[in-house]
């Protein structure tokens, strides 16, 4: 039984033979198999936009859960579950008949005999999308994530929502007045929409859920200073809603620093325009820096890591090979860079989807791509927001009513959105902070 | 400002001084000190007791949170989150003015000088209660612990949901057809309520939530053991409630091996009876170790290391230290030994409490600690549970839906119940296994 008959044997509705057949991951099969590496929003929009098409689609991801990056920072400060913003892949492709999934590791990528390598595994493909988007840049320090950790995984924001958590515990029974207020400095690296909407709930958290919890020390002391190098923050939205963003979270009480980078950092602070802030607690919102993509097939990068592709997003010199979101450096139609957002990475997923639906067709591929901003949207605490759509620009409460509609509607699976909303209600009416749990999975 | 007047101010809703002041731990205050290690279900009706009383309350435990154990077999089967049966213990003990908290590892007491001794802390009791519950036993063969994982923290869990979902993930690519066989056996040691409930759990997981998740596997060709060394499952209820337990699980697909015990036990599987059952997930849930209180006051224990009390629960020779919960070793005063369940430790929590209390005041204390049983209750999958409260006895819906009643009750937080509730729900409706997330914090 080969691979499609096997898929059509299940699309029939037929049941799985007692004897279990392998579909052969290194041998293509009789319809051109679309290897997906990487299953964000870019990596899954591709897998449905080939849907309907005559081939197979195999994602690769070293995840088995498709996570909502933009709500990553509600987990870092205990506000949400990782669950709650996690849908396992598998779950989300069930319906889709041609689409397989496969939990691996990508090590690198034969070009020449076009395969996939994961472990022990080769899996041939006849097209490539590379989708495996990028971490955060320390701009040549390395040696800072250690102290300054960022927050693009799942582990990520657990593993910082128990440093901040512990940060209060041991602040509670600290008896070095000097370590105590280390303890309870908490600063953010980066004025991008990761940096704001951690500084708004971090103060939160502080001045909020936890204001009564400690019987020693007082949470409102708490210190949450925002660094960012450049001159304002959110610095692709238009001005006054940096402003503005400024303003809100100064009312939350953070200190907004701009204008100085951090030139020093260690774990017991930073150091930022010559003087040291002493903080137990340091969160990376800076930079970014694309995955290991372009090495594997040995492309041009731009100075981020992330593969110069062609208009249609195809890697120069190898037009089976694709490109998308983070892992991509697009100039777009109109000459613009493409933001890496996620609504970018949707749409540079489904437009691949439709260039090699069409090739396998051999109809018409689209034209060169064009990335459609709707607007831009962050958040800062409990009930403020910025909001751009070029048209209008909202700040306020209806931003943020509009902050958190877009993003339950985009989030993945009802039942989740469902979770979220009802978290969100309960932390507005409570500040309760509800997911206040220190684990380690390490013990 | 001492302790005892930074308190008061604190209850009177005065704010915190600027310069703070450390409320000593190493000194006794004015009033008598309770300490209380651990916050599971005997400390917190302890230190509740204690709350209109005349003492300072210290809980002690290593992790912030008090876990909902009866609940935990579903985090470990993806369908509950570990925040949805975790609550903060700060936030539990918020509004009780004479309780604080601390989170530190207890390493030992110095029951000369009365000090538990915490790191570098040493925290001064005039009353210790010992309250740190229990793990699995391996009857002397430790070693299995690293093949056959017990069930008693929230890592824990953690762990084996990821071991569950990674079998499977790993079925899936297996190219021989022995080690894929392995992968989809699970066997589970024990066959009280924690391997009762994981065994249906697992059967529902794979033969529902995951029945259309893969392409070359079939979930439902699933194998799930459970073996259990004794006459019976469910030990503790009445005989015609374990055949029904071992019904309705055999409904589910389980296989139940009774009368044998476990001989010998790898990363490859188990020997049971002579014979070789190859699994690559072996979950433990028999037998049952006390934590090491016993000998941090070098007290006398039983063979499963539980301090013998006297019957108002205090440990001979020591007036002042009690020991609950699974720590003790208590036969009651009906002559019966109390059971290691939830509902025992709250009881003997607050009877400790009332005892405490009454000394402090001077008054009479409570006659002889004595257990009352107001039921056992187990679940079976998703819809069927055996129930047992002496005059009546349940089985199959009935008893389920008394079993979800209960639970949900007794679960701490109004917002878990909620979400417990939904989930539930959800998952009746959909099967959907929600919570299935391979996360790893050690990377």
């Amino acid at each position: 039984m080969t691979a499609l008959t096997r898929i059509a044997a299940l699309d029939a509705g037929e049941d799985h033979e007692a004897t279990m057949d392998i579909m052969s991951l290194s041998q293509r099969g009789e319809r051109p198999r679309v290897v997906i590496v990487g299953a964000g929003f870019g990596g899954l929009a591709a897998a449905k936009a080939l849907a309907k098409s005559p081939v197979d689609v195999v994602v690769v991801d070293r995840r088995n859960y498709h996570l909502f990056q933009p709500l990553l920072y509600q987990v870092a400060t205990a506000g949400l579950s990782p669950a709650e913003i996690a849908s396992p892949i598998r779950g989300i492709l069930r319906d889709q008949a041609n689409a397989r999934v496969l939990m691996a590791r990508v090590e690198g990528v034969d070009t020449a005999a076009r395969a996939v390598v994961a472990g022990t595994y080769r899996i041939a493909y006849d097209y490539l999308i590379l989708a495996t988007g990028a971490r955060h840049a320390y701009f040549g320090r390395d040696e800072w994530e250690r102290f300054a950790p960022g927050l693009k995984k799942i582990e990520d924001a657990t593993a910082i929502r128990r440093h901040i958590l512990t940060a209060f515990e041991r602040a509670e029974v600290a008896e070095d007045a000097a370590e105590r207020r280390r303890l309870l400095n908490f600063v953010i690296v980066g004025g991008g929409p990761t940096g704001v909407e951690m500084a708004g709930a971090i103060a939160e958290l502080a001045k909020r859920a936890l204001a009564r919890d400690f019987r020693v020390i007082d949470p409102r002391q708490t210190r949450v200073i925002l660094v960012e190098a450049g001159p304002r923050l959110l610095a692709t939205f238009p001005e006054d809603l940096s402003a503005k963003a400024k303003a809100a979270l100064e009312r939350l009480g953070v200190e907004v620093m701009l204008g100085n980078a951090v030139t020093a950092c260690d774990e017991g602070g930073v150091v930022v325009a010559g003087e040291r802030i002493e903080a137990r607690t340091v969160i990376w919102g800076a930079g970014v820096a694309a995955s290991s993509a372009a090495k594997w097939i040995g492309a041009e990068k731009d100075r981020a890591g992330r593969i110069k592709v062609a208009p249609d997003l195809s890697v120069p010199g190898h037009p089976e090979i694709f490109a998308i979101g983070d892992t991509a450096a697009s100039t777009g139609a109109d000459g613009k860079p493409v933001p890496g957002v996620a609504p970018a990475a949707k749409q540079m997923g489904a437009y691949v989807g439709g260039v090699i639906a069409a090739r396998v067709r051999g109809t018409t591929p689209p034209g060169a791509f064009r990335y459609r901003n709707y607007g831009n949207l962050a958040t800062i605490g409990r009930k403020a927001a910025v909001a751009d759509f070029g048209w209008i620009r909202l700040s306020g409460l209806p931003a943020w009513l509009l902050w958190g509609a877009a993003h339950v509607y985009f989030l993945i699976g009802f039942r989740n959105r469902i979770a979220v909303v009802l978290n969100w209600l309960w932390a507005y009416f409570r500040f309760n902070g509800g997911v206040r749990l220190i684990t380690d999975d390490r013990k």
